[in-house]
């Protein structure tokens, strides 16, 4: 039995979704399409002497559906979880912290569990919570996921965009998604389901950004900073739209810094969350 | 309109299967576990001024499954694949240069496809060339992919075992896939099936190696360097099975050098084949 292990999680930006609750959270999910990113979440799980802890850039702090797959692992372990991504803002940091434990936990732990079985217990973890409902699936996968149904890996179904990207972002700030995802989701749901039939009819980078900042719009979800930003990427032909669901902006390319923003740098990922 | 892409596809080496041949190519293929390699085919497509040409190592080749996935692709291209791997030697080299043709191809010609309908096109092509029944789904996937359902994206269902591993490999020739998958494959199958559900109760690199070297004995498909090989590596308590199908052997960790072999090294790949 290994005393440590180290997984990385990438990021992941939704561009647009719709959102399926369901009883069965293993069911339960969104459609949607998104960006994995280089930029994510490394996490080293430990057995801990005494009572499970969690630490995040070094600071203790709980984080639910961590709390929760260390539960249904019974693992009691000490969880350490660095990442540069802001929290709150859009980037599935809580959804990334729950898999790379799920994935480390599985092998300090040696609960043998399949990779399937470890992405259904962080997805079911993470729509427990209310903190997200696609972002697990998506950083399991990596690349540019296209999330055709909703749900933990035996019930859902995920295709991709096949293409790799520089992406920039500026984020203004945190934006509380239980509240969004936990509300009345009719007029964000159908105006998802436009956007992924847009992005299915033309897997691309540039369907996909259309139908994000589409989706954007019509789901009324635009905050000030976002639409300034937005406007100022447009203006110089660029293409942004906003993460779902964090007051930030992504640009694939050069957007953001040739619209005079200091954004931070990094790309799509290649693979979905490995352990290191 | 690029002019010129290149896709990177890792090797793919079974450790165990059972046929499924179907009239359609999008349903034929294979159950089974194996390891996805940092050694791979790195594939790179450019328009080609007259007739399609394919070239690997810069030999100009013919490659059945590659000129499938130009024709659907209807790609009129110079394909140059290049590989340390050694051909029809169970690494899946001709799946991995069909979905690297088909990833680049799409690219450069903007054919607008997914990521599954790439891999889709890829996998039919091989099932119908007779050259490979399920690397191109596993290369696609990357990792240690577990083939629960056989068949393109739309039909099968993957799992994976969540390890990473250091991989040494000795070739001792080539071995005819076709002759095998296209022949009476009952007792393979049978074989197979066994050695899947032993993976799927306990998805383990541990388990995987077992399963496999069982298989290998059970479908008689021992070739005499192959068994000398095995013993050696078990006599020093390593882990190491056959490749499915080529005359290879293939250890975890350091079976085959502390075997008194000069092994290739590679290690398992994290992610699937992937635009660069």
């Amino acid at each position: 039995m290994r005393e440590e292990a180290t997984a990385f999680v990438p990021g992941h930006i939704t561009g647009f979704f719709s959102a399926h609750p369901d009883d069965d959270p293993t069911k339960a999910g969104s459609r949607g399409a998104g960006l994995t990113l280089t930029d994510g979440v490394e996490v080293t799980v430990t057995r801990a002497t005494r009572e499970p802890t969690i630490l995040f850039d070094g600071e203790r702090v709980s984080i639910e559906p961590v709390e929760t797959v260390l539960e249904v692992l019974e693992a009691r372990a000490r969880v350490e979880a660095t990442s540069t991504l802001p929290i709150g803002s859009g980037f599935g940091v809580s959804g990334a912290t729950a898999l790379g434990t799920a994935l480390a936990a599985n092998q300090v732990f040696d609960r043998q569990l399949s990779y399937n079985e470890l992405v259904t217990i962080a997805h079911g973890a993470e729509v427990e919570a209310g903190t997200g409902l696609g972002d697990v699936v998506a950083q399991a996968h990596g690349g540019v996921p296209i999330r055709l149904e909703p749900g933990a890996p035996a019930h859902n179904s995920l295709d991709a965009i096949p293409a790799r990207a520089r992406v920039e972002y500026v984020s203004f700030g945190e934006l509380s998604t239980t509240e969004i995802i936990t509300g009345d989701t009719d007029q964000l749901s159908a105006a998802g389901a436009s956007a992924l039939s847009l992005v299915v009819d033309e897997p691309t980078l540039s369907s996909f950004i259309y139908a994000s900042r589409r989706f954007a719009r019509e789901a009324e979800l635009l905050t000030p900073d976002v639409r300034a930003a937005l406007e100022a990427v447009a203006a110089v032909n660029g293409q942004a739209s906003m993460a779902m669901l964090g007051n930030t902006v992504f640009a694939l390319g050069r957007g953001l810094s040739e619209a005079g923003y200091e954004p931070t740098v990094c790309a799509t990922h290649p693979a979905g969350a490995m352990l290191k």
